[in-house]
């Protein structure tokens, strides 16, 4: 069995049922929805969150944010803040009267509505690392720019793991495509490559009002279908300390006029976009993100919306951001008590500042993923696939990173940790007494198969087998794998006519030149 | 200063009092007891607990332990337990009454007080990797048979890292020297090379008395001041499934009888040694391991003693044991629920299956390692140095394994976490205001030296710098800080005439042949 298993591992070549689902190369756990069973590790006390709530509530009334966009101006000054030029100072009532009128769980329900995701609660999803401008794999072995056909395999590892449950951003920037049509071919990519519920950029109008056009079209869905409930989210961050752009601003205004969902993720740099101290980077996070959210809240009461924290430290040594320390997984832990405090849901990543997927790698992104659980968060972005503070994507480190996340996914099972009788197994204990062993009784053959996690990429042999096999290294079988996925990907399905009606729609935008790309 | 720290760190020729303390090689954290802040993670709800205390209860009533030893026979028998054979059964009420004359906390001092530890209550302490048979490090490139240099080697960096508090087993097994009297050189290089709390086999008489008799030596006891205190302790499993041997019951009431203390750590795989399921091998673990700190509780009232954990899960698909699962962070979770129950300090490890330092060591090591936080672990075996399910140690290992170790005991930090009024830091935040960053200004510039955790082997570069150092992965790094260490290495303080008498105890008890090697 750990032959024919083996094979099937280095094969790829399998054809058949589970070869056509795509699912040939691994074995791995079924798409699941991770429901966080542990308390939440809250390092404040309750004095902790209300002095974090204090601060937060005071730079709001008493420093203001600056809004670079005229509408969400014109939209503040109309519901009584006080508007002074681009700067917006903001009542504390006014923001807990906007922020209770958001949903503490919502769905987001992509083309294929069994892969809806629920955010909130006690959920966990994990989606892909977004937005890195350049890729580093083990064949290449060196930091590139990316590229369209780096990206398609990128939205083809999004797909194949279960364990993803949300595409975000673009798994790397596709630099070979003209800025004014990227956001065609790569929303063409992820809508035929994935069927998972998707991120859009609020990058303008044209961005936006096309990308929520093209995830209406792939789910076959009428205007008013679309508008009836989230079928896409955007993220967006603040420029901090305390400022708010002109697109960012404009593409969640669209969104939330139509009843999609929204992220809000300020990236404050404790000791570089906010103070020194972890207190202070999280109240300013806090006010930036929420005052964000109340005005999504005043033009469209109950519009789904997440706190996203991005709360790390700067090496002080050389100014460059560090992630997966310390500081950051406290200050996770941190934002998570607000995002209770104000009943969101709440957004953090998996992240690491390592260059290349080794063990620093392993370190740093262990310690965000466990940040991200203790913290009770909901969405955990760049989940996989994360290097060097997120300037490159890499897919070797994206099927190690998977690896952990099913581990995590496995964590939560409640069956692990189950008392139940036969749990305990007296009798079983009994059976085999003071002498013997537990491989060959009823108990453990009734169990063996389910009873442990089984690693797809964990190499669990000794020493002698491991080097007997080639001595491969972690990255390296990663690699392989990679090599293995990608051969034997297969698009989930998609109506024809629907493929057709979002190629035209493609084809129609690229000629009519696309969006603008001088913001 | 980002260039003098790295030629310090590169250099490792630097002079002066600080190499003289052996610390110029990298720049660490002082020696410190990390404090455990976290609310532990408890998966079982109370009627978890108390079914699988009633498991214990029963396999301890009902089943009954092996004991090897006609010593602890007799002693069960006297106490009124019923002895049949070498099988004991036991009355709860007897087991309960005995366990609760141990004490919750105790302290451990080694020859250098200041080394002194506090084990119990919410303190955290970290020992090196005990009792591989084999070493592997980058330079010789494969497995290979430990002997006493890799074996001195091991223990320097045992002494050298700060965040290492105990001296656990040997940290690789020194075949070179033959069985007799490989406990005295090994003592003697443990207690001359570290001055750190130390462990001892249980292997039968001779080696208990000899090293209870090199430790008091070492320290410059009287025979009263040694017994008055433990100055050392060890750590025993039993031969799951409920047995415990003859030799190391028997040095454990020897080390008992002199008032040192005793780790018991069953050695419970689900599905080999123990049920396939948690809760069962938990149970068992739980069982095997209070019988025996009964006898020691009833020999010898107040006898510190820790209960251990070393409930895993095995490779269903090949029997190979497995580390660092979702599973083993379960089972440690609930045993830290099981040990403050029975008002035990605990002890878990950091252990992984991989076989080199890679990314799956890291995953795997990160998992134990985080889950001994999550479950209020006090002393952590193997917290450095393990490779292979414990059968090789690795210096790269042991290093970057201490990287980790450091980021726990900063995790462990309250000032991360305080929101006091300068922490929220809001006149900071009006200073940058909208525009600007916080480099500068003077609430950074006062705290920017100390506000977050440096690593020491982390490479925290951008790709193109650390291309430029020579892209160097974090094994290679960890393996040039290993030499460096090495070649700066200086022992600590002892008295000329106390390493005398150790030597001339060495010598005679060589001269009189050590001890028997056929148990």
């Amino acid at each position: 069995m750990a032959d024919s298993a083996g094979r099937k591992r280095r094969g790829g070549g399998r054809a058949g049922a589970s070869a056509r689902r795509g699912t040939s190369v691994i074995e791995q756990m079924p798409w699941s929805i991770p429901i966080n069973r542990d308390n939440p590790i809250e390092p404040m006390p309750p004095e902790g969150v209300e002095a974090i709530h204090e601060g937060a509530m005071r730079i709001l009334e008493e420093i203001g944010v600056v809004f670079l966009n005229p509408e969400a101006l014109a939209i503040f000054k109309q519901a009584g803040c006080k508007v002074d030029g681009e700067l917006v100072r903001f009542d504390r009532d006014f923001i807990m009267e906007m922020i209770a009128k958001a949903p503490s769980e919502f769905t987001i329900t992509p083309r294929n509505p069994d892969r809806t995701i629920p955010i909130g609660g006690n959920h966990m999803l994990f989606g892909n690392v977004s937005s890195p401008p350049n890729y580093w794999d083990m064949e290449i072995g060196r930091k590139v720019p990316g590229n369209r056909e780096m990206c398609q395999n990128l939205l083809k590892l999004t797909q194949y793991f279960n364990c993803i449950h949300f595409a975000g951003g673009y798994p790397v920037e596709p630099v070979d495509i003209h800025a004014s049509v990227r956001h065609l071919d790569v929303l063409f990519d992820k809508l035929t490559i994935t069927d998972k519920a998707m991120h859009a950029y609020s990058l303008g109008k044209e961005r936006v009002e096309d990308v929520m056009e093209m995830v209406r079209i792939a789910g076959g869905l009428s205007h008013e279908e679309f508008d009836a409930k989230p079928h896409m989210y955007t993220n967006i961050n603040s420029t901090s300390p305390l400022k708010h752009d002109y697109p960012m601003i404009d593409g969640c205004l669209r969104l939330a006029r139509r009843g999609q969902a929204i992220v809000v993720s300020p990236f404050t740099l404790a000791g570089a976009m906010a103070p020194v101290t972890m207190a202070g980077a999280v109240a300013q996070s806090i006010a930036e993100s929420l005052c964000a959210i109340a005005l999504f809240q005043y033009v469209a009461p109950g519009t789904p919306c997440v706190i996203g924290t991005f709360t790390s430290n700067v090496d002080m040594k050389t100014g460059a951001p560090a992630f997966g320390t310390p500081e950051y997984m406290r200050s996770t832990q941190m934002t998570g008590q607000m995002a209770r405090f104000y009943n969101l849901p709440m957004r953090s990543s998996g992240v690491c500042a390592a260059n290349v997927p080794d063990g620093q790698a392993m370190w740093e992104t262990s310690n965000s993923l466990w940040a991200a659980v203790q913290s009770g968060t909901h969405m955990v972005y760049h989940a996989a696939g994360w290097l060097e503070g997120g300037l490159i994507a890499s897919p070797e480190k994206f099927i190690m990173d998977c690896e952990i996340l099913q581990q995590i996914q496995r964590y939560s099972q409640p069956e692990i940790w189950r008392t139940d009788t036969d749990d305990i197994a007296f009798d079983a204990i009994q059976e085999v007494g003071n002498e013997g062993h537990f491989f060959g009784i009823q108990h453990t053959q009734d169990r063996y198969s389910t009873a442990f996690y089984q690693p797809f990429l964990s190499d669990w042999k000794n020493y002698e087998g491991w080097e007997a096999a080639g001595a491969i290294w972690t990255p390296e079988r990663a690699h392989h794998m990679f090599k293995d996925i990608i051969a034997n990907f297969e698009e989930p399905p998609m109506d024809v006519a629907i493929r057709d009606e979002l190629a035209d729609f493609v084809a129609r935008r690229k000629s009519e030149g696309g969006a603008p790309t001088d913001f």
